[in-house]
């Protein structure tokens, strides 16, 4: 223990909110993580679509957040040039958090750069729901085979700890169904549904609240909760299972009346992902389901997300809570990276 | 990764409901651990106090299984000499379950099989609350130096993760409430007054059920909810706190009225233990208090348990569920020793 390094380079991988808030995070953070935790995180490169920067000693994460959302080719440093292969190639960075855009079919960027990373000996912690639902068995096997951290906690609902329930909390038993409520977005919607609003008024609602996308379609259409719990099935039950497999239905075609009449019952609509076993395989489904006041998921409200795992030896574990926005999500990929050097992964 | 070793030798120590259910959870699960975890474990030691015994091959545990709760010194094999010291100084385990009986004074005898298997480096896992009440400080600075596991997680809920809900799926975040509904047999006597029984009824029919004990004191009174409290509060937020600082109220007192009057106004009774920062140091309580329908502890019923942490970055996390039972108790002692095997402070 006494020879081990506790001086780490994190590189941020796509500079969009995430990202700026992994660097508020930072300065909020790390000379705690260091005193009480140990490890000393120094931000040595940023890159973003066009070009990035890179600092040996440390970037200077105040500047940073002062910047905001300016363009980051405006930033004292900026190289146009300064790529991702040349970060890897000349070891800027010990840890990159992963943060490009999700493209589930492809994976791409990420799914190349964390695997650049990882064949390189680079720890990475991503965001990135791609690469993981296209390629978790490649990765997470090269992974393991180099002695590195993937974390990706913060693809399967941000400070939600949906992997560390599945995963940690369930060590030794097996695990027979995933079920959540795994999108906050469709949560709130479906929550303002109950209070009288019909859909399109309440998507209205939530587009203008900043809690919908303006094109809000992965969320809605229940792709976003199908993508989080694939990802859960691979990473938690060693599912063999893709996105094409999952019979996925949103919750634009619900209306007022079916609310109303769930609620005159006692009951409220939930957008529900499933995975289970069955003979030999692992299934999914997501649809919006009624439940009733004896289950968990009743009194899962507004923005909140939940999980719960039925497991043979520890029973059943629901988890609910981890709060939302770009600090919370930054506190999960990071949090993966205090796991792992906690747990000696990262040395 | 290559030359670690994944066979490791277990000892049980005090062999109780748990140690029984260790026997029958390592016959049900050590093959599967073997071929998905890879961690071999085979158990070489059985102690008790009047004697034990030992196999440097593995003792038979279909043939433990079936001497039931027989006495041990039947069991062929037995030495009535066979003793912690011998156990430990010639090395007979790698691991040991260290299962006597809670002494929340003296921590004994468990403070000294834990700092002594410790000091002789080898790994402990244990359900036993009173060392860890006592001497936290001492025996996780000794693991930590040694680079040993010492799995707590027993210790508060069993199979309820909230050891690891509270470090692992808090860290880098700072945690500043902790409560939770700690005890499952008070939890289930106050869902059986709401039914209508008076506090004697509901206290004999949880006896007759096997969920009480016959000497209930420790549950009814708070002492239970105010010792798993006090220990999540050492682990999760390095809290200098002791017992007898813990201001405790149990449920002995609480009238069938009362428990009407909650109902019919939406809300519930339940004896929850809250920790709290203060002005620099953590205070806790443990006391019965009426919660609404809003509250996320309104739904945890019958026998089940819950814990909720408050924190900064990461937001709020409830977790609830965790079978009872010794299985699910012993479950929960040797998830500690697979995480500790995946994250490879075992080796």
């Amino acid at each position: 223990m006494s020879f081990r390094s506790n001086k780490f380079r994190l590189g941020i991988v796509g500079y969009g909110n995430l990202g700026r808030a992994t660097v508020n995070l930072l300065l909020q953070k790390s000379e705690h993580w260091r005193t009480s935790d140990g490890i000393d995180l120094a931000l040595t490169c940023v890159l973003d679509v066009n070009g990035g920067f890179y600092n040996a000693d440390g970037l200077n994460c105040e500047a940073l957040a002062a910047h905001g959302r300016a363009s980051l080719d405006s930033f004292n440093g900026f190289d146009a040039k300064f790529n991702f292969k040349e970060m890897i190639d000349e070891r800027l960075v010990d840890i990159i958090a992963e943060y490009t855009p999700t493209n589930k079919e492809t994976g791409e960027p990420g799914l190349s750069h964390i695997r650049y990373a990882l064949q390189n000996g680079i720890h990475v912690t991503t965001s990135n729901k791609g690469p993981i639902l296209v390629a978790w068995p490649e990765l997470s096997l090269l992974a393991r085979n180099k002695g590195l951290m993937l974390g990706v906690g913060c693809t399967t609902g941000g400070a939600l700890p949906s992997v560390i329930a599945g995963r940690d909390a369930m060590a030794g038993a097996d695990t027979s169904i995933i079920e959540g409520v795994l999108n906050g977005t469709t949560n709130y919607i479906l929550s303002r549904m109950e209070s009288g609003l019909d859909y399109i008024e309440a998507l209205k609602e939530a587009q203008a609240a900043g809690i919908a996308e303006t094109d809000p379609g992965m969320d809605v259409d229940g792709w976003d909760s199908a993508v989080k719990l694939v990802i859960l099935a691979k990473v938690v039950m060693n599912g063999n299972i893709d996105l094409k497999d999952v019979p996925v239905k949103g919750i634009s075609g619900l209306s007022i009346k079916e609310m109303e009449t769930e609620l005159k019952a006692g009951r409220r609509i939930k957008l529900i992902g499933r995975a289970w076993r069955e003979g030999g395989v692992v299934r999914a489904s997501v649809a919006p389901e009624s439940v009733d006041k004896t289950h968990p998921f009743y009194s899962v409200s507004a923005k909140d997300k939940c999980v719960r795992y039925v497991s043979d030896t520890l029973g059943d574990l629901f988890v609910s809570g981890g709060a939302s926005g770009p600090i919370p999500a930054a506190a999960s990929a990071m949090r993966d990276v205090l796991l792992a050097w906690r747990t000696g992964i990262i040395v």
